[in-house]
């Protein structure tokens, strides 16, 4: 028996999007798939990818070499797999023409992230996030903030060209909900930006000839950057959360993004968690942020501690914080103990309501993986009302770059899709 | 610029899954293509469909026959859009040949709905659920449910004949998370079921030629129903909440239905509002069910009156509170003043996880829909952070019979995505 019809909710619920099938578009979609393919499963054979897509060992020959024209694939070792028949080359992603470039801000940081299509990331550069102390807490004027953050790009892009790298898009982590229809970071609570043009300012900055720009935000890229991790090991559901001053979830549900209707999922530092609790600087009482958020943490500080300030990097805040609690600062020790129950509260809420997987704990969270993981996994399974509803808790293991990564990542799916926007390498003649 | 990378987010997270475009996969494609495009616009010309499709005319006309040998189109009126060119006839839904099946097991009741494909329910029937009062509650028992289920289906699967209905699937809409690998209805925690077989054990009951069964959570199969009217008007993310005993919600995001990786999604009813607040009969304290839940209605009511029997029809019992509130019954009256506020206290919740477009209230909500929707609206308006997360509120158009009008829609499905399967037509020699 069928016991589910996978396929049926997309038709269900939107309007008939899909295209008709013409050659042309057979061509592109089946370049796409064996670029995928290779992404997802590693070098093989022409005889094995034929076997793995179901396309015929001459359609696949010509695409490979299609591909190769681009510099998005080359023939690598023998493969070694069974002993039956001619032995074959192996066909690989060629790591070295096509790279994708993300740019994350986020209250601390400014970080850049240059990763080739095989995975490795090329560059990096972070650099602290400019900012002015006001009455009002720390502000974050826009055009500096503007002027370094295309100033890195322009690094980075001439980086990428250093090293023969063709750049296949930029993609902005922005630290709020984004405007998918326009170029707006819509609502980045802590940098009291609203509405900012973001997207156009860059371009204005970045001048005519620069890869296309993306927008998202950045809780959903960092999701999307842990994402393929897990789904190697079939875990195609997951929530990963940004643990910083405030508190924001990236979903992926069924291997795919949740975004929401206006960009706005995932703001989950604000679900009410206690009508009797602590006031919010949103209004309301009780927001998950305000038990779990990292300002939770600075508060058990000296008022001087060097921790607490925002023009250190967050590495070394980080640092600062992690060699006082091995010391044995008191009320460190006591706030690390009590965080697990506060993170499972509003992580308990996220799993009922979307049965995820994975949990992955990002942020401050995931640097202090070690003291935070298995306390919050054993609360969640004794929360359990089915043992087949388990959720596995990890630390990212991206660190505070994934943001960046997962934009870099999102840039080169641009040409996984649509392998024929790499341009042919240079005939060497 | 290019502000968002829509299609990214599937290929960066589930392993590589397309399948290669061959072309009698081509045609297969195409069929259902323009299936779903008469479903998803109405009828229209083969000149209209060329154009909105992108497919050949020569092709079109000939998918178009494929379609109408199988029943699933005819020619209608001569479409009158414009004057230029020649009238062409239109082609439509054919409604008359082939219908889905939905069943939906409640603490209340047993409904079956039959629908044909022009979406027109042809019947359905509705009895008061096999169960006894025992120390501990009502207890269902398993055996008397199911022979009753199977007997209501071969009922309906009669009636579709009579009516010249060829049945493309049934669909089986469970009180509970269900096992998508195995014919399991996981956790009924109001039936007090716990991995009942029920799909193989309602396959028995009907014997060998019988519809292909599938079987779905009864809240999502309720936001698959609710979900084409709000495609119609380009809203693709949206949350439907049952209220019943229990507090259940069918997520779609993106147009997607969100199951969860075990199917677990949308169990709402748990999630902790309040640490200070009434126990739950889960054992944790202050879960939203306790706030909202049918109970908290039936505990206003005096100890006999008659609106608290689960004997009666879940719908008598329903008009029975209404007759109660409009004679001005205080501490009814009282009820729902107050459960606004309650509903927005975990809708609210689901807001800022899912940031959906609209929430439809269904179940005993939906019942009392004009008491509800407006006070909730405005208390979720007034707890934005931004405008345009604004979320719409509406009461269910289906009634109580929205799991089983899902699980008809959910069977016809199959023959949208693959109208081969659908019988020829007896030819009429």
């Amino acid at each position: 028996m069928c016991s589910c019809a996978a396929a049926y909710d997309e038709a269900m619920t939107s309007q008939s999007s899909a295209s008709p099938v013409g050659h042309a578009a057979m061509r592109s979609a089946n370049l796409s798939l064996l670029l995928r393919h290779l992404h997802a499963h590693g070098g093989r054979s022409r005889a094995t990818l034929s076997q793995e897509t179901g396309l015929s060992k001459a359609a696949v020959t010509t695409l490979v070499g299609d591909l190769a024209e681009r510099g998005l694939v080359q023939e690598g070792e023998v493969e070694r797999r069974g002993r039956v028949g001619r032995p074959g080359t192996e066909v690989h992603l060629d790591p070295r023409h096509v790279a994708g470039l993300g740019l994350e801000l986020n209250v601390d940081y400014l970080a850049v992230s240059l990763r080739d299509l095989g995975g490795t990331v090329r560059a990096t550069t972070s650099v602290p996030m400019p900012g002015a102390d006001g009455d009002h807490g720390r502000t974050y004027p826009l055009d500096p903030v503007l002027d370094l953050a295309a100033a890195q790009v322009r690094v980075m892009l001439a980086e990428a060209e250093a090293q023969g790298l063709w750049v296949a898009g930029i993609t902005v982590a922005a630290p709020g909900p984004v405007d998918y229809e326009g170029a707006a970071v819509r609502f980045a609570s802590n940098l009291g930006w609203e509405g900012v043009p973001l997207g156009e300012e860059l371009e204005a900055r970045l001048g005519p000839d620069h890869p296309p720009l993306a927008l998202e935000n950045d809780a959903k890229l960092s999701a999307l950057a842990e994402a393929p991790r897990l789904a190697r090991r079939g875990i195609h559901d997951l929530v990963y959360l940004t643990g910083d001053l405030g508190v924001g979830a990236g979903i992926i549900a069924g291997g795919r993004l949740v975004r929401g209707w206006s960009g706005f999922s995932g703001e989950v530092g604000h679900i009410g968690l206690d009508p009797a609790g602590v006031s919010c600087r949103c209004g309301r009482r009780g927001c998950w942020e305000t038990l779990v958020g990292f300002e939770t943490v600075l508060d058990v500080l000296a008022d001087d501690d060097p921790a607490r300030s925002p023009h250190l990097p967050m590495q070394e805040r980080l640092r600062r914080i992690r060699e006082l609690h091995e010391a044995g600062e008191e009320r460190l020790a006591e706030r690390f103990a009590a965080l697990p129950e506060d993170l499972v509260r509003g992580a308990g809420v996220l799993v009922d309501v979307l049965n995820p997987q994975a949990i992955v704990l990002g942020g401050y969270f995931g640097a202090f993986a070690d003291l935070l993981v298995q306390p919050v996994q054993e609360a969640l399974d004794a929360r359990l009302l089915d043992a087949d509803g388990r959720v596995e808790v990890s630390g990212s293991t991206l660190g505070l770059d994934a943001a960046a990564l997962g934009g870099a990542a999102v840039s080169l799916e641009r040409v996984l899709d649509d392998p024929l926007l790499a341009p042919p390498l240079p005939t060497r003649a």
